[in-house]
């Protein structure tokens, strides 16, 4: 039997560094001839392989696939789709077999976060539930840093040392205007559930910066909070908030979710951040400005961090190795050593114990009042954002690279998902 | 007679370059010593001046004044106060005399917009109207590139070099996930009358984004603007829409003044970019993101364009050695000499063609639709965000200089502004 070609997709949100993944995985395949055929990219992540909508990076040339380790956001598209399980959805996974059969393919590397890892671990059970032989490796990818077993997330730096940066140019800023002008100011951060890129506000507090950071995993009490602004504007005579997005009321209501109607009685969708802004001037008084970052964070890769670039590529590379070694159902991981200086090596976990579970902040990484970080957290956090990986610039801008993504030729019959 | 100390101060909104400003004034002033005394900072502005506040910025060593051209933000804390005339508050024009007098004070630096070039050119015309010899000169700067006789001002070279990089790294996110998720990301940026921010965001259309600008200087057409984003969206399968804080309806009214009112019915202050994302989701159905950068955008000193802050310093330098060579009521310029190869040089104008003259984009600059660039803006701003001018990173964050601030001894008596 010829040697297996292999099928590579992104899946969720995208990061700074996904593709650095991809160029990992693509770059170490191409090392590998001898075991690996091509690296067909589902366009759109697994709906390209269900739709049989295959990229084939065989068509980029080195340096295209060199320049995704300095490209952010996904090159091969990425999609927001989750496969059921076998008994539900059966249809779904003799297509994604017809489909890997069609085209040769035995290895498939799925760079996600939590669902995602889901679905790679399914693709993972084919073997066994339905004899085809397939070996799945997932590709950890969270900007929300929220899987479990591995150190860090790669994407997860990246924002964090975005929003560190971001946070102590603004506050540097509200500190230069705080005297007429502007004494608060407010960014609200991802993390819908877990507070990690909140936490990475908290890495200006070291640089004299007062920051009060609303965290999803402590509930939120508006008189406790206005008070602690209020004492950290006497104290310094301005102050920084970061909030998250997932930043809710003990009732589990969103601050985001104030029930805001525009002039036509339409629900409002806005910000945690204009809430907790306009909350601050009401009970004191004083005059905010507010930012939410939003995709500008995750998206960032002009700022994003060595560390995590590094490691974001060494776990694509890694993923190819474990594959061509015979692992299935395994997820490459950070496991590290120490945090100053900062060793880490790459390990692994089983699948079925990363897919579907989410790691929160530990309590002991929020200080006891609940609006700032601990040492443990500041120690956890600072190798992350390390070393600074520019992309390179031609008149003013980035020089991101666009792929041609040339598709495989059919062979099957449509699909409907 | 003794040579005379120096007054500088920093004035209005502050941006990512202002203290490269505040820099090549007190550098150049320290190699002039022979002419000029001692630099003299206004802390927070004039306001410095009037309550005889003043920063003795000889007690900086030389590495923290060079530091201040990689810092962002006012290192000496800004304000927004604008002197009355004359005539309306005569009482604060003597309240400066005496504390210049007091002082030794014969040199008035003054960094900042169109208000702040007024309130320089009337202490300008101190020697005259009130017998006290000054010579004010205005240190250019805005984020909104809005004075007059400059080609460009200090600040907006380095926004919309952040605009155009956000812009285009939130494009490649949107244009990732648009498949299946987002399919439009809107982006709020600075500037209230003028759209010269904004139009920084055309330039990532160079790169094929497809990218709707909403500007102060057009009014808002909600049909048209909507099929444009529909347009583009058919066309591409997503669309990124940058819209200036400014953006306004014909009869005046803000995108962002939409008459929200939240649960207990009190107004809410939203941005622009929240309208104008539910305006097409409901319009058309299509997902979104929207950010707003706020002071993220002015501050970001870690993606500064490296013309501007070579221009900012240039700026600085050039008011001292104006001084020195016996000017008043001027403001160094950037005249452009041509625009590819880039070439300036620095020039000078009076203030009295400066203060209060505000410069809007040409009509000419946007295009027929409304929703673009011209190719003359982009060759007009293509080479204000050319190169990079990285500051100097430790453990992963930016070295912003603080300075000590040391107060100089009162001499007077207090003043109640």
């Amino acid at each position: 039997m010829a040697k297996k070609n292999a099928f590579y997709a992104q899946s969720g949100g995208v990061t700074a560094v996904i593709n650095a993944s991809a160029c990992g995985v693509i770059q170490t395949a191409r090392k590998h001839k001898d075991k690996i055929g091509k690296v067909y990219a589902g366009r759109n992540g697994i709906i390209g392989a269900l739709t049989e909508d295959l990229i084939d990076t065989s068509k980029e040339t080195d340096a295209a696939i060199a320049a995704l380790r300095s490209t952010p956001s996904g090159a091969f598209g990425s999609c927001r789709f989750k496969l059921k399980s076998l008994e539900a959805n059966k249809r779904e996974y003799e297509r994604l077999i017809e489909v890997f059969k069609a085209h040769n393919i035995g290895y498939f590397f799925y760079n996600g976060g939590g669902d995602s890892a889901d679905t790679c671990f399914k693709v993972s059970q084919l073997s066994e539930s339905m004899g085809y032989p397939i070996q799945a490796i997932h590709v950890p990818k969270t900007v929300d840093n929220d899987l479990p077993i591995t150190d860090c997330c790669p994407g997860f730096g990246s924002v964090a040392k975005y929003i560190a940066v971001s946070t102590l140019e603004a506050s540097f800023d509200v500190r230069s205007m705080a005297k007429t002008s502007t004494r608060v100011f407010v960014i609200e951060v991802m993390g819908r559930h877990a507070g990690w890129i909140a936490a990475a506000g908290g890495l200006v507090a070291d640089q004299g910066i007062p920051v009060v950071i609303l965290f999803p995993e402590i509930e939120f009490d508006q008189k406790k909070f206005l008070a602690a602004v209020k004492k950290k504007v006497d104290a310094s005579g301005y102050c920084t908030i970061v909030v998250s997005e997932g930043c809710h009321y003990p009732d589990g209501k969103f601050l985001a979710e104030q029930g805001t109607r525009d002039a036509f009685g339409h629900a409002q969708l806005g910000g945690a951040a204009p809430v907790v802004a306009n909350m601050i001037k009401l009970a004191h008084g004083y005059k905010f400005h507010w930012a939410v970052a939003d995709y500008l964070q995750r998206s960032a890769r002009h700022i994003a961090s060595k560390t995590d670039v590094k490691q974001a590529y060494e776990l694509g590379k890694k993923a190819v190795e474990l594959a061509i070694k015979g692992h299935n159902s395994v997820m490459p991981t950070v496991d590290r050593i120490s945090d100053s200086p900062y060793k880490y090596k790459i390990g692994m976990a089983p699948l079925s114990k990363v897919a579907n579970v989410e790691k929160f902040m530990p309590r002991d990484f929020i200080s006891k009042d609940g609006y700032g970080i601990t040492e443990k957290c500041r120690r956890y956090l600072a190798p992350l954002i390390q070393g600074e990986d520019y992309p390179r610039y031609e008149d003013g801008l980035p020089q991101y690279v666009t792929l041609k993504n040339v598709a495989v030729a059919k062979k099957l019959k449509a699909f409907e998902i």
